[in-house]
């Protein structure tokens, strides 16, 4: 019987300032495995109508509500595989929530909520739920990045001992917010983007590098927390001190303010037998050093054979063809893709151990450890572990 | 009236050897505005149709013949729009001559043909049936590249007075040829690859970047062609020193036996005011040399002030989020697209001028030279040039 | 009248352990300007006297103190010019403290001492004989390093905002101090060391990164100071986050169990209307970013136009040589030099101003600060200053 | 018995306007084993007694020919052990000739002489005289280039099928010659510079890398030689392809058009197992490439184990401190230096096998082959052999 393509469902993304809409539609459509089943949009009704029909979904709503509702009374066969939510972070809750609560599997942009309160309600709900739950932490899409993983995994370092994750940006070193930017304003604005602004929108991911990529967590943490550009009243540049659960160091730094720089995060893993350091700069590239060695740069391509088997399915074209951020992101939406198809029997690759809910609600915890901790000169302050749960999956 | 999706047919590029068919449905599909509408995807009739089933194609068909009769029989406004033919290089003159006689818009993969003769032939049917016509140089889809050619045009590096153009790649270093591997058995078979190996597959990339980026052609040249490995039949080292139209010298040099080289192609113009240098190792740059000066670096992303206003539609996202090989691919599409478009009376960006039937020609003449030239001991041979036209895009 | 070389002397640096004996008498020697004068070169009376007879000094002494009685009671035009320090830290003080009062000038290897009282004692001693003194900030010698300099006092990123300022390095990651290296055993030594290791070796160039160019100071500090590997009485691991003077923040870091780095030191500087970001492995260019413009990378080379006057006396090769370690160290004693010279009334270039006796002092005030800190789980402590002096070239 | 400095005596280098002669004075001071004895600085005879007496030499001369009888005449341990000649071109045939007969040894600056037959005498009367003879090829100084040579004759990249080496630089891209620039002027005067300007000025060295990192040499080769830059007599670009003595294929590229390269010289030997690449701009690194590999890089430090026992004497630091253009010129003296100590028994390290008379002939016999072909629109020429010698150092 012929495979059917994924159905998939959108909240948010759909309004002419909506940077990440887009970007989640290439990665869906990309592989030609999924289509745009269900969208509401943008925040009016019949804007979100509108949307929804020129951007070729196949059915608009007018609303998230609306859109959970009618897609879960269809069968099986029509009704929407998972929803993509890519509004902004005050707006994650309820569509998660509720798809959650109707069974249909979710890819939620971050950080996952705004507080640390709903991250705990939503984190129970897809837990009863059983629901896939992707969190879109798009450098863990990165290849190289989940090369660094495996290695890690693999004992090539050693034990770690410190681990420096980073994620500078330039773009709000002025009052972008005042010019009319939408990105600007709502990432700058407590009751949308939640307590922290550059920690959570940006820190948050140096943070997930790790959890993904060291397989470690924050257990107390120190924050320095500022606003530096006059009179925005979110943090724009966010620095972290912490000790993780194997004893081992962590620096965890943002800034939105550092001019020049674009996406530059990256992380630098040092072990006792050698050190992993990427950069985004350089995504298709993993340098590995060893004590007394030559370094050994790693570079991506479907066709090392020291890729392991578990990245190669997130590779699509051999050494050479450059694939960047579409595909890191297309690669979060694949192994969402091949998690629901393999729990209905169909044939699909392993799916790679992408960041999920509990990811989602342990950077959420981290997140309000950090505005603890600032707001107290940086007193250390215990990351909270929000249940009993092990692993790197769990908070 | 909404706006339709362009539909598009595909020739070749349906097998599991097959290399380019997956990257172009990929650049086809992700910008949400075109769909696979007819597909003959394989030599054999049953998997061709299988395939395109497979392949979520509208229609498929079990060769490129019928193809293009059915389509042709089709009304406006249900026949597919443009073909892409992803076929080895002796089999691109059929499909694309039967396309440009039944009126029929293409893109086509590099080099145009096998020989001369059949360019020529080509040029002249597709010339006479005004469709458009894409030829898949698809380094000048990434802005950089086009970056470049603007700053050109613009003066910024004065009179040109020698071109640099290179493409090396290790992968042929042994005889992959004789592992089973289908791409390198038609790549070094004369048969289907033509006349040159090498030059023919990544040495014309490196010929166009002087016609599309420094917009000049050469008009002589004294060509190299050796076929280092042993018991091959074809070149896979190709070194040309050219003369330009404009008096400018080239060097235009391509190999597959750098063993670490990837894709790893570029080129450096140097111009009595300035140098303009771009690889495809570090995509999302160029660097501008004046003398006694800063270097200058230009990064990718379409917030950039610098950034033309025709280039502006071809770049997706903003600083800091790398669009790569998929995107740049997917703008010689976008380029196609947005000329069909217009024709119709449709709004959409003005087309940038990529390679098109004159470029193949151009790179057909080019290498038809290099083949005497190499044959005759590096003889220096003039270009010819197939017709009376002027400007890049003619030969 | 015909120009003397200078006479130099030397305490330290000649044992077949030493390291850095040997760079700072080729810094010496290299420009043809100055000569190995008087030596006492290693702890034992008849080594030092051997050793210094072997490095062709003119004269050799058992030990520092009757180097520095001897030379005082030679006539001026035969007594050393200036006492080049190379001794383990706990074996600056004395020799420095000497020479000073005999009114002979110094340049001492840093840091300054093992203790802030005692750098107090020296900072009083040198104001008070009012002889040259310079700090072996070596780094501050690289001509893009003192670039970077010049570019922020012309206001080209306007106000400070941020400075991070690294130097990792791994060669402490296993206990080398323990294997018979020399140079491992007393930089992990308290008594030899001080009361930081790494902070006192490598931090506290970081630091100097942010007086030295950014022309800042520490007013508050938090320290993280860790022993890593096991068994090690002093930190290898440093963290410190700052408030500077002008309100800006700063992060100080530095590592020694970072397995692949070398020296890899550098400093990004972040204002409001750039940032400017050098690295030592790129040590012969300095990064220029601005908002929405291309990158600007200045390169190395006396014949840049863009090079200041006041640098360009410090390159010695036109762009494209590459000076590297050496000539970084032989520019602080062209310094030192050049203001000896200029105070006895020869002509000399403008010597320009590389660290000295209050960058000495100031950065074992910012060490005292953050061993006190560290020791209080990173309480945020004041960085005393020493005296009522101002500028950044007092403590 | 306390072992002496060596005695050097330079020809040339006095002037203002001369470039190499402090490069050279700094390499032979830097390592404390050598002194300035006796210098013919400059062409008038008062200008040269002035410079030397200026620039500390023990003895001045008026010029080359009094030096060399004058230091003839002197007793073994007063005559200088080696002369170091950095005249113009056409002035490096007379002293060394005299040199040679009288027994002193010389480390002379390329390319060898002016013309052809010149360098056959030279070649003769060095051989005769059974002097050592270094000629001044720097960038073979450099450790990573000697290391790559090493890996090369290790066999880690098999059989070598092709070398690239090339040297772009900008400076000459306009008329500078007519601006005063003395550097420019004789460079670009036949009667100074010989038949090649941009080849025998650089290409020079590119064709040294073939010969000495390969350890192979043309046997043929078809050569283009431009005068680009209009009203210049010499060549300012010059391409040459050749075939080499094992069957392997090289391009041996210059320019001094190239508007913002400096020394960009480099090169790239691929084998049949692996590929070597270093490049001037990053001169401590070499890479290494296998196929299906991690890239390696080799970075430069005297403490590497992978650092050959014969290229470690040549390595002052240990890793993290950058040497430069100075200490590679420094090593091309210390070998000299070793070579001479050696012949009169005296310790020292075995000294490495750096260019000497038979690849200062070889390399005029190179650019005697390009010149001709130049001439004859890139025919291809035969490179003819000097001599019945076999080897590298042979021509």
């Amino acid at each position: 019987m012929k495979r059917c393509k994924m159905r998939v469902g959108m909240v948010g993304g759909g309004g002419p300032a909506s940077f990440f809409g887009a970007p989640h539609r290439r990665a869906i459509l990309m592989d030609n495995s999924a289509e745009l089943t269900a969208g509401a949009l943008r925040s009016r009704a019949d804007e979100s109508l509108a949307s929804a029909d020129e951007l070729f979904f196949t059915r608009g709503y007018p609303d998230w509500s609306s859109l959970v509702e009618a897609e879960s009374a269809l069968p099986d066969d029509q009704r929407i595989d998972y929803l993509t939510i890519v509004t902004p972070n005050d707006a994650h809750f309820g569509p998660a929530e509720a798809a959650a609560q109707a069974g249909i599997a979710v890819l939620c942009e971050k950080p996952l909520t705004t507080n640390l309160d709903e991250a705990r309600r939503l984190h129970a709900t897809v837990k009863a739920a059983e629901i896939p739950f992707i969190v879109a932490h798009t450098y863990t899409g990165y290849p190289m990045v989940m090369l660094a993983r495996e290695l890690v995994r693999d004992g090539r370092i050693g034990e770690i001992r410190k681990v420096e994750a980073w994620y500078p940006q330039g773009w709000l070193a002025s009052r972008r917010e005042e010019e009319g930017n939408k990105q600007a304003s709502w990432r700058t604005d407590p009751a949308q983007a939640g307590a922290s602004g550059c920690g959570g929108d940006i820190g948050s991911h140096a943070y997930e590098f790790v959890r993904f990529v060291a397989g470690l967590r924050a257990v107390k943490l120190s924050a320095r927390m500022k606003s530096i550009v006059p009179g925005r009243a979110l943090d724009d540049d966010f620095t972290v001190l912490a000790e993780l659960n194997n004893g081992a160091i962590a620096t965890i730094t943002a800034s939105q303010i550092t001019i020049g720089a674009q996406n530059d995060n990256g992380f630098r893993i040092i072990g006792t037998a050698g050190t992993l350091s990427w950069r985004h700069t350089h995504f298709d590239q993993l340098e590995f050093f060893e004590a007394d060695h030559t370094v050994q740069i790693y570079r991506a391509g479907a066709d090392y054979r020291y890729m392991p088997a578990s990245i190669k399915p997130y590779l699509r074209l051999p050494q050479g063809h450059p694939e960047g951020f579409h595909e890191a992101l297309a690669n979060l939406h694949r192994t969402l893709e091949w998690t629901i198809r393999r729990r209905r029997g169909e044939d699909a690759p392993t799916p790679y151990d992408h960041p999920g809910i509990g990811d989602g609600l342990a950077v959420m915890a981290f997140l309000d450890a950090a505005v603890a901790s600032a707001a107290d000169h940086g007193a250390w302050v215990d990351v909270l572990r929000a249940g009993s749960t092990t692993g790197r999956n769990e908070p």
